[in-house]
C-alpha cells in the first residue's frame, strides 16, 4: 500500500499546490471550504442512499462502483486537508489528541459491541 | 510538523485499532459511515455558519475556537480513515489519481484566478 | 391534522415574524441559510446513523424519539421556510413544477417497484 | 401566491401520491429518506460555496440561478414531507411548537441584532 510510505505532508502538499497553480487561495475561505467538504461528504452519501446497510458491505466487490465511491472520498480528504492548509492545524497532532480523547470517553471496557451513542461524537455542551 | 513524518497508514492505523478494541465494525458498514462522515462535516460547517466568508480567514487567531474546528476536523479526516479501512482503498493512490484528474480537467492556465464552476467537484455525468 | 387546514404562508409567516422581532435577517444571507439547513439535516440523520435500515421503520413506536426526530425535521422545515422568504419563492408552485418533472422523468410505468437510480434528484448536467 | 391558498396536507399528498405510484415506500426507510434530505440540502449549498455571504443575497436577481436553487429547494422540502408521510408527523403542530421553544429559547429583548450563537438550533444536550 502507498500510504505505507507516503507522509501526511505529501498529500498536503499535492493538494496545496494544485490550489496555488490556479491562484484559488481567493476561494479558500475556511468557510467555503466547510461547505465545499460537506457537500463532497454527500456526494459520498449518494451512493449509499437507497441500499440496505448491510448491503453497503458489498460495495467493494463491485470495482466500479469502488472506484467511484473512492473519487469521493478523495475529494472530501482533498478539502480536509486544503482547510488544514488553511488553518496551519497538524493533522497528525490533533488526529492523535482527538482519538485519545475518545478512547477516554468510551473506554473499551465499557462500550465493547455496544452501539455508539446516537449522538457519539458530537462536542460536548458547554 | 509532525505530517512531515506520520504516514497515512499510521493514522488508518489509529483509527482501525480503536474501532477493533470496541468491535464496533459491527456498526462501520459504509452506508453508516457515510452518514457519520456528513454529520461530522456539519458540525464543522456550524462553527462558519453565521460568520462572514472573509471573517473566517481569521479563525486561526482565535486559539479556543482553532482547538474546536480542529477537532471538527480530525472527526472528519478519522471518519474517511475507518471508511477507507472498510472499502480497502488506499488513500494515497486515490487522492494522487483524483489530483491528476482535477489537473486535467481544470487547467492552471484557463482556471488561473477565475472561481472554480458553481458544480465543481460534482461527478460528470454517465 | 392540523396540516389539513394550516397554509403554506401561515407557517411561513411564523419563521419570518420570528426572524424579524429579532432583526436576524441581517444573519439570514441564503448562503448562511442553507449551510444552517444542512446541518439541521445532518442533526436529523444522526439519529440514524446507527441503527439498520429497516429498524428506522420503527422509530414513530417510541415517542421520545419521534419527538427528537420531529424537533429537528421542524428546524429542517423552519430553515426552507425562512429561505424562501429570502428568496421571494412561492413553495407551493415551486414543489408542484418540481413534481411534475419528477413524474415525467421517472414514469409509473418504468420504475413502479424499482429503486430510484442512484443519482435521482441529482440536477441534469448542463 | 398560492402558499396562501395551499395547505401542508395537500403538498403532503403531492408527494404521497408520487410514491405510492411507484410502490417506493420500500425504499423510504426513514433512515434513507433522511439521507436523502440532507443529499438534497447540500446540492442547494453547492450554488453558495463559491460565492461570498452578501453576494448572496443577489441571487434572486438572476431568474436562471433562482430556478435552479428554487428545485434544490423543492427537493429539500419534498423529502421533508416524505419523512413526515413515513412517520406520521403533523408538520405544522410540530414547527409551531420548536418555533414557540425557540422565542422562550431566544427572547427578542435579549437577541434582537445580536448574530445567533454559533450552536443555535443544535438540541439540547441530555
Amino acid at each position: 500500500m502507498s500510504d505505507e510510505k507516503t507522509t501526511v505532508a505529501e498529500l498536503r502538499k499535492l493538494v496545496g499546490d494544485f490550489v496555488e497553480e490556479r491562484d484559488w487561495r481567493q476561494f479558500h475561505a475556511p468557510k467555503n471550504l466547510s461547505m465545499a467538504l460537506a457537500i463532497e461528504a454527500a456526494e459520498l452519501m449518494e451512493h449509499f442512499q437507497w441500499i440496505g446497510t448491510e448491503e453497503s458491505r458489498a460495495l467493494p466487490d463491485d470495482p466500479q462502483k469502488l472506484a467511484e465511491v473512492g473519487e469521493e472520498l478523495a475529494d472530501v480528504i482533498a478539502y480536509s486537508l486544503a482547510l488544514a492548509n488553511e488553518l496551519g492545524l497538524d493533522i497528525s497532532d490533533t488526529i492523535r489528541a482527538k482519538m485519545a480523547k475518545n478512547v477516554a470517553k468510551y473506554p473499551a471496557s465499557k462500550f465493547r459491541s455496544t452501539a455508539p451513542p446516537f449522538d457519539y461524537g458530537r462536542p460536548d455542551a458547554k
